[in-house]
């Protein structure tokens, strides 16, 4: 028996419409590098955002499905094209301007973008690829930067502030099915092609509802939020969609992340919430140990898409700032999982140790482990799996390709449709996630697993180790087992058997996980996120490259 | 195009899953009237929910869409009740308590309910029911109370801990259509029968994220929520549901609903927040400043179901509880409003203005005023006309019966599917509603609304007035106008013309709304819960019943 409810789809144009209403003195602050910087209310973000949508439909001819990419640094135009586009009913495509230029152009020609909305300082990057855009028929322009650049470019080139200069205010935005595709971005995988997820209206709107929950970030009216995390790296977080469905305002840093114009605009706008990777928090430390400025309004930062070190984590504690852990990918929207420790021990010493975690899944997000022999784990907090989420907004597939099937890889999807994460953790029984390894570094000895990243933390604990890197290398008896990369300090003479004992002493690492294969390398080689690369330390070892040592 | 997100229902079961492990330890405090209160942590509630659902399937047969009714109190039963009935996919049909006994055997048949769940301190009232409902084969009892009440009736009478106490601790919940009917509540109209409202498992679980935004009422684990408000009015406003969410501590206090043992568990059991209607907290406050307790705990309140006198707003703010507006209806799940002022007035003169309003629309609440001809009014704050919402858990129509079609009465439902609220009020620009009087009491006079709320606040402002009611009466020339009916204060004596002029006095009210009608009565007629019942007067005056004077 269905119920008597109305039948309302949860639509983006809902909470466009909504923030720029009720919220519309909430405002977006785009930092400009010089001045004051440029202040727009979310009235007239929804004003602007109808504006867009207009010219791309009578202008540009954009029409449902059209795929309309960005590449934008965050900041209020950025914000109108993430409105703009789904409410109208066609797909936003965020472009990730840190991508490798061959990249990009497969990525835009894979999605078929018809349209690109670029900052005008990011043409030098865009120009030289347009040749091999196969799709792009326009090129909208914003914000400063040399229009030269795009001279003699096969594609129509706009001025945004022009084309959307003379339209209505107002758009009769469609009532759309709540599944259908609103925004996409691809993963930037380190092997093989990027992968396509696709954002419906319904897993936004969802996924804006948890953001806004105390338990989760839980910010309101009399927040401001400083959006470090890219628009083109998941929907930055989501943050963007999340503020307009409660008015909290939004400061957008543009093009301007480098630690001195952060800890500028943390001091003159007084945000009282940020987001950001712990690079860029690492590098603010350091800005603030530099040149100290007045930061007391930032008490609450959300970090992720890396683990915080806990040193990092208690220098931000010092200056007043709280760390909060989170957990996700582009294929959960992000939001998987926020380190908010439970009441119970808040003030006692578990609280930092639940802070480390990668935290507690929300309702929506169901979560369980798989061992090695494909069984179910306990969350007794000591079984390691391989994490598997179910949710309205984790990614059941990947984009074909237009006209092509959704691709669901068995190595990414399990038959009964979950994500596998490639992530290997615990899971404690009141839910906190603790991830210990990628699936791919994880090494599958007899049936078990050994953490790689447990092993190079235990010898990089050692004061002769600079470096070190563990992986897993074909055995005859246990399948795998770890062959121990290690990088000496300079002047440093430790031999493995001791480095060996180390890991022993003191029930570090069980006996069974020691490695038995040793080698001395000069560096580690990186991916270019600065990324241990473990498959060219498997590749080496595979070709004899490596001068092993076998205890 | 169709998203690759994962297509998962919104299902209450997931609530429960949730909450019974990863808030697993948080708990439900049911207050005994005696000694320590029970306590059930989340964990047990989910366990013995499990246990219901075999319970109510296996031994009592019941199936999907099955309509089980519960006649209870606030309490741990209750809720798990809430969980196992509409998580194994049958219907939750809460019975109010308080409706006249040929009220409740009418709902009951209405829903043809086959089960009742029912506290043993309300077998009295349920036993002299039971010959006249037709559809219930079987009594659940639960707690103490006289079971020989039940002695010859002729259902299957169960003892509810007995019924669940070899049934297994798991149950493998379906994968319902989230559109799917969870929950039912009757309105108690004044007028006609009355009007099942049916929710969805969406709707219940969207309204339960809203619950739980920090916009809305934002609690934690670190929470503990009294909750008053009724489990069988509107769901208790969602707060279980959403507790489930949140890990949110729940203190329930079943019968003992009287100020002194209210005032009693909030000292010893401290919870943060409480839920409740204006006369529960007025009677609250007595009890208070006849015997101080340690309230200190309790710093937000959430009152609806009637506006909140300033007067008590202001005397919760001395001892600490600061009161928060909520607006909603049966039909509206029930959050349409709450009043939490907008950032830029905390702290200053407007702050309480704005709490006395019925407070902001969130994301998913669309709102518009219709005014006296059909037309659509601004959001100006002075514009008055009647409320219509829209929304995810806004019902669209009332259930028609078994077998029957819905029920969509062109005076509730408007043509394009909104719910008309039958209350009447303004709107600001920054979304903030006020209401001014029920549509159906509103004076209709020459194309223009008057408020008959105003007139009666503003007439009941002079010194002489006890009481007064103001009724609309027909009138050939403006359709109709305001008869104002005024009850003296003993030993007053002040004409007509005199409260006339008094209204009209520095501004009051505009010239054109001033009454022509007048009339002295002994007393306001009240409704069974208190209100004024301005059908008889309006009665009385077509009866010729009235002494009318026409100024």
């Amino acid at each position: 028996m269905l119920s008597t409810m109305q039948d309302v789809p949860l639509l983006i144009s809902r909470i466009l419409t909504h923030g720029s209403t009720i919220h519309g003195s909430s405002q977006v602050i785009t930092w400009t590098g010089e001045g004051e910087p440029q202040r727009r209310s979310f009235a007239e973000i929804g004003g602007r955002a109808a504006r867009l949508a207009h010219a791309l439909r009578d202008d540009l001819g954009v029409r449902d499905d059209d795929r309309v990419a960005t590449l934008m640094w965050n900041n209020a135009e950025h914000v109108e094209a993430y409105y703009a586009i789904p409410a109208m009913g066609a797909i936003l495509h965020t472009l990730n301007l840190r991508l490798p230029p061959e990249q990009l152009v497969w990525i835009v020609n894979h999605a078929a973008d018809r349209v690109v909305v670029a900052n005008g300082s990011l043409l030098p990057l865009l120009a030289p690829l347009l040749p091999h855009l196969k799709t792009i028929e326009h090129v909208v322009v914003s914000g400063p930067g040399d229009r030269s650049l795009l001279d003699g470019a096969s594609v129509q080139v706009h001025e945004y502030e022009d084309l959307i200069a003379d339209k209505p205010d107002s758009y009769d935005w469609p009532e759309l099915d709540e599944r259908q595709a609103a925004a996409m971005c691809y993963t930037s995988g380190t092997t093989g092609d990027p992968k396509g997820v696709i954002y419906s209206h319904r897993s936004i709107y969802l996924h804006s509802m948890q953001v806004n929950m105390a338990q989760s970030m839980g910010l309101t009216d009399a927040d401001t939020s400083l959006v470090v995390v890219p628009q083109f790296h998941v929907n930055a977080w989501g943050l963007p969609h999340a503020m307009f469905m409660t008015g909290v305002n939004v400061l957008m840093p543009d093009r301007f992340l480098q630690p001195a114009p952060l800890a500028e605009m943390i001091e003159s706008q007084r945000p009282t919430h940020a987001a950001a990777v712990p690079t860029i928090w690492q590098g603010l430390l350091a800005e603030l140990k530099a040149k100290p400025r007045d930061v007391s309004s930032l008490t609450q930062v959300t970090i992720g898409g890396s683990a915080c070190p806990p040193a990092l984590m208690k220098a931000f504690d010092e200056l007043g700032m709280r760390v909060c852990h989170a957990w996700g990918m582009t294929e959960t929207s992000p939001l998987g999982t926020i380190a908010r420790p439970p009441a119970q021990v808040v003030g006692t010493d578990e609280e930092f140790a639940y802070r480390l975690t990668q935290g507690r899944f929300p309702a929506s997000v169901e979560a369980r482990l798989t061992g090695p022999g494909g069984e179910r784990l306990p969350w007794d907090g000591e079984s390691a799996g391989e994490l598997e989420v179910r949710g309205p907004w984790i990614a059941g597939a990947y984009y074909g390709g237009q006209g092509a099937e959704v691709l669901r890889p068995a190595d990414k999807f399990s038959e009964d449709g979950w994500l596998k994460t490639g992530d290997v953790g615990t899971i404690s029984p009141d839910g906190f996630l603790t991830l210990t390894d990628r699936a791919k570094d994880v090494i599958k000895s007899g049936g078990e697993w050994i953490s790689s990243v447990d092993l190079e933390n235990a010898l990089m604990a050692h004061p002769d180790v600079a470096e070190a890197a563990v992986v897993a290398v074909p055995d005859d008896k246990w399948g795998e087992r770890p062959l121990a990369t290690v990088v000496l300090k300079e002047g440093a003479g430790v031999d493995f058997e001791s480095l060996r004992s180390f890991l022993a002493g003191e029930g570090k690492i069980a006996k069974w996980q020691l490695p038995e294969r040793w080698t001395i390398i000069e560096s580690v080689p990186k991916t270019s996120v600065g990324k241990f690369d473990k498959k060219v330390l498997r590749r080496q070892y595979a070709a004899g490259e490596l001068d092993v040592t076998q205890l």
